[in-house]
């Protein structure tokens, strides 16, 4: 899918929650109990934030009730759960500015260029973004956006292009596969001829470099060379030497590293790039603006994902103040209360 | 089981947790992931609290990552997963007293004689005591906890005894069932001629009163007839009219009833029966002594099974420095931590 053109008009709604981890997706449960609509953005590919990209198969043992859960497993057990709200995920996009606007709402843009004008921001963005970990290439800064690129946006962009693809997990195996049909070349880079990716997109790939479809090289890239932000061609380290190929774009996948980013342009108070907010609301410097789960900082914080679900469940009891003005909010419970459960889908 | 005699040694151990509720259940575990060994003391005769005892079968649908879960499968995760801690559950069993030793430790007494001696007391009480609902019989007061039972401690002292069941539930049944055979005579007293019983119960009931073992009336008690704590007899009201049985023992089964209980009695800052506490360590007035889930309150408290969970995660750092004086705590987590995998059983 093509990014949402930045003319389009932004996408009114009631919350915007910025990270689609665990305490995020729980959000949007807990604002939905209080009839509040959200939309969730994360720059990853998928829901489930840390644990869904950093230890999917690896067992948690400290949520309550789960004796052992995956970090996978936990995502789609909260996608789940959140399925009677229809909360919209945009994935693959980061917010890179948010302001207050004149009428006292918020307006988000992302680099794919949605906008978003909302009653209220909750950020749940964990340790940050993850951002594309950066080859240490002298000049490289000059072509990323161009023909450095960390993520593909638009495949046709590619078409007839001499693409060199350095990594060897799945993005790379994955985008070597989708993108060889479409480039004019196509070389896959990886230090050793041993790949993470799955297995079945290696025996592909393999199929592809026995028919010369794709050229494998195993080495290093070591210099780059072009002019202004156009790439012209790598210089390779290999076993038998340096080699000098022809490229018109580049796409190393070394994978995520975790910064604060754009959030600490917000104009928000931070303390060692966290976001001090009270332990009432888990409401930040700003009103209106709410931090949960890692990203924030109260006395007796612990950076646990059980904290960050009690968090928003407080959170969405404010939350209902600025976006109900003067509506008394019941507390109630899902266990007993039938309106919950009409909610819930379950009654 | 015979109650633990009064005059046996104290029960040493690093904590007590009053309450075995999904909190008083969960703070054994994180209290078990920083090495501090819990006993717990519930009055209910089985784990769970409010959830196995008001509605075992009815769904919950706001516990994170468990889109629904009724209380009793809630309550069997939770002792699953803190199986690795083999925390000793004291079921049936009441802490009526709680008192600072000279060397800044607390000693518990139960109400049934057994004796705690411990670093730290978690309060995880919920909306307090569940307590027996007393039938509104004057001069009731006066037989109780000689002649009117409101649970069976010692089967053998109503060995030959005349004895009167009233009520229409499992409780009133299953000691119909097992006094039965025991007792001089029973006799099982139901306001109508229907059970809530389990019906395999009911069916067992009924047999005995074919072959003349149990004598059913279907009608209420009016008043009792005794003299000092002895009771002799009591007044029946069915549809033929008043009839006096002799009874030496009335065991009255109304339901519970919950009542803030002893906790009030502790020298505890209350405010409108809950116990104030900071936000930090979940501690209360009393250093040493924390409260946990349903019957603690602070700015934004909401009575959520979360909530508590999130309460006990904090507050075991803090209790982990009463226990351990001294010893620096490294925050762990579960999923990386071979240490917590360790004691958790699982590496």
């Amino acid at each position: 899918m093509d990014a949402t053109p930045a003319a389009a008009a932004p996408i009114e709604t009631d919350a915007v929650i910025v990270g689609a981890g665990p305490v995020g997706l729980f959000a949007v449960f807990e604002l939905g109990l209080v009839d509040i609509k959200a939309h969730v953005i994360d720059i990853l590919d998928k829901p489930g934030g840390q644990c869904a990209e950093l230890y999917p198969e690896k067992p948690i043992y400290d949520i309550p009730a789960l004796p052992i859960v995956t970090g996978q497993e936990l995502t789609e057990r909260l996608m789940e759960q959140i399925k009677p709200f229809g909360a919209e995920l945009h994935l693959g996009e980061r917010i890179d500015s948010l302001q207050r606007t004149a009428d006292d709402r918020f307006l988000l843009r992302t680099d794919a260029g949605t906008e978003f004008l909302c009653k209220i921001v909750i950020i749940a963005a964990g340790g940050g973004s993850f951002t594309p970990k950066r080859p240490p290439l002298a000049g490289i800064e000059a072509f990323e956006g161009n023909s450095v690129l960390y993520s593909v946006r638009r495949m046709e962009t590619l078409k007839d292009k001499r693409v060199l693809i350095v990594g060897g997990g799945d993005s790379a195996l994955d985008w070597t596969l989708s993108l060889q049909p479409l480039a004019k070349s196509l070389t896959l880079l990886h230090r050793r001829d041993d790949f993470r990716a799955a297995p079945h997109s290696v025996e592909k790939m393999r199929m592809l470099v026995e028919t010369g479809d794709v050229r494998l090289m195993i080495g290093q890239v070591t210099a780059l060379h072009g002019s202004g932000n156009q790439l012209e061609a790598a210089t390779v380290n290999t076993k038998n030497g340096e080699e000098k190929i022809d490229v018109d774009v580049m796409l190393p996948f070394f994978g995520l590293t975790m910064k604060l980013g754009p959030v600490a342009d917000w104009g928000l108070q931070l303390n060692e790039n966290l976001i001090p907010v009270d332990t009432e609301k888990f409401e930040t410097s700003e009103k209106g603006i709410f931090a949960v789960g890692d990203i924030n900082t109260y006395p007796g914080k612990l950076k646990l994902i059980l904290s960050g679900f009690h968090e928003v469940a407080l959170m969405a009891q404010q939350a209902h103040k600025y976006v109900y003005p003067g509506k008394k909010l019941l507390f109630q419970y899902t266990t007993s209360s039938s309106s919950l459960q009409k909610k819930l889908g379950v009654s």
